[in-house]
């Protein structure tokens, strides 16, 4: 048995990981996404005997169980059959599911337009020490994100002892460090600027500035992500080295013979030799192996870590510095904001750093204005965004829809402004967000103790008094961050069913 | 005999009336337009022989009456046939043409691409208190209101004691009261603020912002416009409520069991119960009714309405507020800009509101930098822009374009920068405009007392002598709003001529 | 033999002069360009036998001289054939190579997406006093222009004794005088301000603000560039004149008989004779001649020129004023950005003039921020760009690619930020620039004594050792202007070659 559907998704998923992206003009194929509701939301493509195997268990479920409403999702990989998932009860609770069923999460990632999972980077510069990698654009992943479209995330990698050349690039850089050490120079016609960065810590690179970053530690790979405001055009940007290597000619060899010959008064041979080398001295790539010396020697002018929790004007941010915004025992939120930081102010972005410990939640909340770029820097989760689904014509009843994903390292989340979020964390998790139009950004929590916006409705929304509203509201002790199984030795009584849908096919 | 063109044209009409404008890509068809000169601007688009009936009436025209230059319109509604009009003489005057021929101006409305009539708001929401409707996008109309893609105009209205359930937005909010009573409550996570307005009060609703707004009028229909800005992608935006109803699903139910369950610290059927309520107990739609008790306990925290001039942050602005910037005994210009309140300042909007008296002519004057969004909340009149018509490759004179409208209440009308424009009312009318990019706008009068920048230029611009000029500048002794009809009483002697050209078909 | 690829070049270039760029959605298509390497960046279009004819000589010449990397040219025009140009050695110099070579540079115009010829400017307006010429829309040249979509480029030419007529536009002009004297009268509805201007003198014109502009000299045409930045739409503005000439109706026209007689409160005969006039006393155009006697009158009013150094507010700008940035016997550099003056803050854009003598070099550089529309106003050079270019699948290093034009007066050449660029005076010449985004802009050099980035990284980026680098660094005696032909007679000796390619072909 054939399924043509999923063949091609598979493909737009490999021609999506293509990074030349500007000829490609990708556009997001939506074929299967979580619902609630009977409807299935196909865009017209699943064939008819699709829909036939997913009614058939539906009405078998029917007769067991009680449905509020139904979810019905679509699982296809390799030559496994698609497997139905009612929702929201006796829905198989995640752990149990991952086991088994990661089949899903991998078709939900196709379909879901802000999720960005790690092999959406494209290797931009890749050598035996390291790599430079770019993250698709993401106004070409779905018209949702055309906000977006000025912005670029970059990831950078680089082992233990290494230098990435000296460039510069016609964007705006926000750089942080997710793990490992570096030192980062700036460099200007009239100074040059050296810093020790570490974990969390973020510096701002201006469009134009050239600048080189060293790993000088002797057993840590540094890792690096960026966020890239091209300057020339939107969402497109290129790095201009100065260095002529095996993977990227200087941009000096740019220029006629002619004009370097004026430039320097001197002959073509003698500027040949001493700024672009011969084939045989030609360093192999941008990234380039440091003696232990060379690593003294540049670190001498390093600047150390400031520990201060207010950086001053153009040196490093350290997005951990303070208290956190939000904390408890199972959490902890970091955010440095437009109004508290020169550099962001400028940009209008902030950073932000959570850890949530394994098996707790996030608590549902909203960013009033930002979009929130979110990096996984370490630990899997499940993230889960509700957005309105697009009104069908003959639908009475406008439909949310659930946009879910399973997260690990080096995946990218967008949360769009307003709309709802939690994540639960399945390990001990770092993230890193870049929260886009930050100014004034205001996050409102629906559950938890403080900072809920539901409380403050609690006698106008609902069905249940204003009694038994916060009488509910009442029972989460925690806030902001809580326990994402609090029931699970009672679920786990229930556990059977999953077996027995797994039995079916 | 029929007339495909036109039958052609009437379709689009009806598409873009079709809401969920982003898949349809709506693009202004202009067929035909009022022009000066011999020319019709078909746009290649005429049949021959509509050319051939359009010429031979002018011809006998030109037997009778001097043309300095000839304006042709062709009209067409169901069967009957097209209609020349010479211009500027002997036109039928204005209510006579209304009485017999409302054709012309339903074929100008549909070419019009600065004229949203009524019927170009769709419905989003509707039920037996009320409904939400939302205008048609400005650059999916025309591409010459593509620097509009970033707004989008609303409608709201509802029945006395009726509220609007609790909701947020992905935009920014300037709403108005065009008509009766509200009373409005914002919440936020630490505080919620309910404020009393009537009519020609403004509030702006930070993005992301909760909200729930009352009518608690016993009487009167509540009518609010609003100029929506969304945050996350051009020209779109979605409303997020907590409550649910038959016509809109909570946002709280997009997330699954296990992370309601956890959030709330309680089993799902508590949480169902008491906030998503059964099928019998949800609410029809998302305007509901009140008692009278609900609508005291909800105004007794509103603050009372603010007689100030000039606002204070946050709080209401009444529009009419302090002296009109312009006023005599046919109107009343009314107008906050972003100089003066800092709510407007930072969205650089301004909010203008203009009364014009039956029979009075808005004088001609234009935008130096504002680009104008007009609702019509009461009255009826016809508007007249200039624009300047693109060239044709074999014409010699650049010519100028009238786009005409006959506004009625509830139509918007877009008014570009730097496009003279004026406005006659049929009956006592009051309008409300959005001025985008209001900082630094200056308003220039083409004609009367004051404010005249035509006077600045009389010995420079024109045939006549600067003598001549200033004393045809003279004639007009009022400024800013005048007699629409000066000389009614003797150009009712060419009254015949009219009924001649009806007679003609 | 026929060559229909570059038959079909020319005709693309034909269809660019076209000025009505909103339907034509002209696509630059780069066939041919300036390559480092063997490779021929002929996207796909290049016909196999002309790959052959590169191939041969290319086999040829490697035989009698050393390549360190291969720039291959492919020129053809008319009825000649295409001819490989080696690079960067042996390539014939460049004054030899202009004498029996401007095909080349007439290919190279065709094809890179940042140089604008003169003839891409398209008339507007034009009689026998002067022309209003607007240049081709950036954006519909290349998507490397997209972010110049709001920037038009205009141009004014009058002769001795003219006026150009009153108008207004929906569009924010930074006119610049290049050649000759003006009065430029700006009219509001309060006030009226005249300004003599001369060379190099600037002036912000708010959009809708009407003005008028005389040519007072008796003997020299009057030169004026003019930033244009259109309010209404991206990339599109309109004239609005107040005279009624042969040229252009007058804006009032627009508005109907009805309304032109409420207005005025006068009859139409009266308001058409004084202000629009008969066909015979029309103006032949929108510029139109004085006489002495009129001339006088018009300066009367006009304030004299002002020779501070720091302009005030709303008074023209000097772009000359003060010291150059950058100055030495060879060249000056002259630059008001928009830290030092108030019109330029609020645009945020920088005025550059900049004077090269003959056979001088503007040594190699790049703006960190800015991108800069270069506007030759006199003289001849040759100009270099160096991008980087688009990533082939195949390829194992990312190559550069150099934009190289030849510019005469009114050509026009676009500079992104951060691309390295050098121009060669063939002639004494003076550019002037509208640098774009020019807030905190830096210019970087990478040759010459002072502001050289290169020094900076001397120890880090080369083959060459440290010292090497410096030493090399150091021939170079200049700043900023540099002698471009500095060992022009030992080269000569190298000449025979260039004319053994000619004559193998």
């Amino acid at each position: 048995m054939e399924y043509p559907l999923f063949e091609n998704n598979v493909q737009v998923e490999q021609i999506g990981t293509k990074c030349n992206d500007r000829p490609l003009e990708y556009e997001d194929r939506r074929v299967h996404v979580y619902l609630n509701g009977m409807q299935s939301n196909t865009y017209n493509t699943i064939p008819y005997y699709t829909m036939m195997r997913v009614r058939f268990p539906l009405l078998l479920l029917l007769g067991i169980v009680f449905l509020a409403s139904v979810s019905a999702s679509f699982v296809k990989q390799q030559d496994e059959p698609e497997q139905p998932r009612p929702y929201p009860y006796p829905r198989p609770h995640q752990p149990h599911q991952k086991e088994h069923g990661s089949e899903e999460s991998e078709s939900q990632r196709s379909n879901n337009p802000f999720y960005f999972s790690s092999n959406k980077f494209h290797t931009i510069y890749e050598n035996k020490y390291g790599h430079i990698r770019l993250l698709q654009r993401f106004e070409k992943r779905s018209t949702q994100l055309e906000n977006l479209r000025d912005y670029r995330v970059a990831e950078f990698k680089s082992k233990p002892n290494t230098l990435l050349l000296p460039h510069h690039a016609d964007a705006d850089f926000m750089l942080v460090v997710l793990s490992g050490r570096a030192i980062l120079t700036l460099v200007n016609t009239d100074n040059v600027d050296s810093y020790n960065l570490e974990s969390a810590y973020a510096q701002r690179i201006p469009a134009g500035t050239t600048f080189y970053l060293v790993n000088p530690d002797d057993n840590d790979n540094l890792r690096v992500i960026c966020l890239a405001m091209p300057v020339n055009k939107p969402g497109r940007y290129e790095d201009f080295f100065l260095s002529n290597t095996e993977e990227q000619q200087s941009y000096l060899q740019g220029f006629s013979k002619n004009f370097l010959e004026a430039s320097y008064d001197t002959n073509f041979e003698e500027i040949n030799r001493v700024l672009f080398g011969e084939k045989q001295n030609k360093q192999e790539g941008v990234i380039v192996q440091l003696s232990k010396e060379q690593i003294r020697e540049l670190s001498r002018h390093a600047k150390p870590i400031s520990r201060k929790t207010i950086s001053p004007e153009n040196e490093p941010i350290n997005v951990r510095s303070g208290h956190p915004i939000y904390s408890n025992k199972l959490g902890q939120f970091y955010e440095i904001t437009p109004e508290n930081n020169p550099q962001l102010r400028n940009l209008d972005i902030s950073l932000s750093s959570v850890d949530i410990n394994e098996g707790a939640l996030l608590l549902p909340h909203y960013n009033s204005k930002s979009i929130v770029i979110l990096v996984v820097n370490e630990g899997k989760a499940n993230i889960e965004l509700v957005g309105l689904r697009e009104q069908q014509e003959d639908e009475e009843t406008k439909e949310v829809q659930r946009y879910r994903a399973e997260l690990s390292e080096d995946d990218v989340f967008v949360i769009p402004a307003d709309y709802p979020v939690a994540i639960e964390a399945n390990s001990n998790m770092n993230l890193l967000g870049f929260g886009i139009n930050a100014e004034n950004n205001q996050r409102n929590f629906l559950a938890g103790k403080k900072d809920n916006v539901v409380r403050q409705v609690s006698d106008i929304a609902f069905p249940g008094s204003a009694q038994d509203v916060e009488k509910l509201l009442n029972y989460q002790k925690e806030s902001y961050f809580a326990d994402a199984q609090p029931s699970k030795k009672e679920k786990e009584g229930k556990g059977p069913l999953p077996s027995i849908l797994g039995a079916l096919y």
